[in-house]
């Protein structure tokens, strides 16, 4: 039986990884729960899974918790000192880092730290300080596998295929909820319009990047970390019934491709129990249902965040991190409608116009890149 | 340099494997050449090549072929014995069976028992002899390499990931040229419309098999033997598009496709290959190009052929030799003029039912299995 460590377990991916380890029976244990403010549902979630630990961040729900978790045997801690004291237990085999946005970073860290197996959902931490995870993480014998349906897939096409036998990475997206509205439309599209994904169920603030196409680009810088792939040899295809995850074409021409149900529940398990498959409770692919597989280019003029995403990747050093924070931020303001979902990318391009990119950054580059890309977004916001 | 012997090169795979390896640059060297009849290609063959030793299987051929060779340093061999011979050249690191049909088997056999590696473009071999061919490559430590593109497809899938993870394999299949005429028309197709196969470029028996469907049965048997799953597991799809090779479904519901052009050349260089991968230069595949890929079931009624298939492996034994004998002896006869497309399956059905079948039969068992088939056919015929 494994120990499993999850970091974000109130969230989509948190909740979904509960429900592949409660499925598996006896095979994994959870240890270790954080959250970041909801409460109500870690304590649900610390009563039946008994965890040795857990942490909530917002320290100002602490008590009340505390509180209502009476006798339970779980030792509870609050902050992002918390989080990263769970993300470090010395008991786990699994780290599942399921929070989202550039909080998961200094968590992440800690844990690559102690060479822990990592089961990495979250993208921010990678588009942020790639090279800086990647070296730790190597340095350290830390492995990460990509819990993110496009990441596993490909690493599943990889099954360890040497990176020069690869001629490119197609990293396919659905297209988003916004696919099929015309470019002249855009700027009026209502949030809880573009929260409505066609294909995958998942958080809020990665729903308003696959509207913008923000969530392909980010995952092209992801990719390019994971796997040590060019930019220019990563490609985004457009694939509406998002039925085929993404794909691998080596030098000879061959491509591999992974399919499988819309359902992140298959690449959380995929990621919980790699190497080895166990059966899944969670149905199969019948082609013959779905009869028809498109794909199509995408419109980088319709997206423009796409773009920025590989030109970000391209001006490399701390570039990414500017884009991730800026568009963290904007995405925010635009859930709150202070800004339109067009006025996303063009506040990216901005704030990257406006940066001094420094190469091969350290953690403190980093935070302050991003520092400098929120406050920069907000500078430009309260000028107009 | 590897060093490669070609059984079979003036057939359709033959001539595409001396295509790849020329196009190789000093990767392979092509030691050894047979054909069957085609004495003028295999001169030329012979010219270009210089390989050690060839044969031709036509034996009122060899002499005029002999003299014509002239000065040549290649030494030229007849009959099934000279094909056996270059099969089992001392100096080969590859043989490639490029040869059609139940003849493949003999020589097939000789390769495996020098632990050669063999690249495999015969299913004939393996549907015949699939568990005596198999055991021996075992013991011998033979590695085989399908060339077949559905073959290839699951092998590059498989990865060499264990059998035990396996759900099931997915068989595509363009549908053949008859794929869209209706079932109460078949049986006034001519051969020259069977023969016009919409996606691949073959010779004349394996097109016929196409078109019956008989050729994607053939392939669940070949399947079973080479990645030794069992036929309720194994699953066929048509693909009018022909562009995914095949799938392998694992337990935990992942899907892993291998896609292609249409090309025989890239499962041949793959062959050759593998484990490595080379540069291809026979182009790429653009799915935004291709934009569509459908699938549904076969049609198990129109094409009572595939049901036989099934039924025979199910059988075991020798009931696979008596399907193959009777398929290509019908298949000849129709070519001939003499019998109906739809008259295949249902001889195939009759010669089946009046076959005693022998468990786990020797070499003699299957081509005693396989003359009988044969020679009921053209009892049968006869009586008509």
């Amino acid at each position: 039986m494994k120990s499993v460590v999850i970091l974000g377990s109130t969230g989509s991916i948190g909740t979904k990884t509960l429900d592949v380890i409660s499925r598996l029976n006896d095979k994994f244990k959870v240890i270790g729960l954080t959250c970041d403010s909801n409460a109500e549902l870690l304590l649900r979630q610390i009563k039946l899974f008994n965890p040795q630990i857990a942490a909530i961040r917002d320290v100002s729900k602490y008590k009340a918790l505390k509180d209502r978790l009476g006798s339970s045997k779980t030792k509870l801690y609050a902050g992002m000192e918390g989080i990263i004291r769970v993300a470090a237990h010395n008991k786990s085999d699994i780290v599942v880092i399921a929070i989202s946005g550039s909080l998961a970073l200094a968590p992440l860290l800690a844990a690559i730290k102690l060479s822990k197996k990592i089961a990495l959902a979250n993208k921010e931490s990678l588009v942020m300080a790639g090279e800086l995870v990647i070296s730790l993480a190597r340095e350290k014998k830390s492995q990460i596998i990509p819990i993110d349906s496009e990441h596993s897939a490909i690493f599943q096409c990889l099954n360890l295929t040497p990176t020069k036998l690869v001629k490119r990475l197609i990293i396919t997206g659905s297209g988003g909820p916004l696919n099929n509205i015309a470019k002249s439309s855009l700027h009026k599209v209502k949030p809880k319009d573009a929260l409505n994904h066609p294909k995958w169920d998942m958080g809020k603030k990665i729903s308003i990047d696959s509207a913008t196409l923000m969530n392909k680009g980010l995952e092209v810088i992801e990719a390019h970390w994971l796997f040590g792939i060019d930019a220019k040899n990563i490609d985004v295809l457009i694939h509406p019934e998002a039925i085929v995850h993404s794909m691998v074409e080596f030098i000879d021409g061959s491509i591999i491709a992974q399919l499988g149900p819309t359902d992140m529940r298959f690449p959380i398990q995929y990621a919980l129990t790699h190497p080895d498959r166990f059966n899944s409770h969670n149905g199969s692919l019948d082609l013959t249902r779905i009869k028809n597989l498109s794909f199509k280019s995408p419109d980088f003029e319709k997206f423009p965040c796409l773009h920025l995403a590989y030109e970000a990747l391209s001006m490399g050093g701390t570039s990414t991190a500017v884009l991730n924070g800026a568009n963290e931020e904007l995405v925010h303001l635009y859930l709150k409608g202070i800004i339109a979902i067009t006025d996303i990318p063009r506040y990216i391009a901005r704030v990257l116009d406006s940066h001094k990119v420094k190469k091969s950054p350290d953690l403190e580059d980093i935070m302050e890149a991003d520092r400098f890309a929120r406050s920069t977004v907000k500078e430009f916001l309260a000028k107009e």
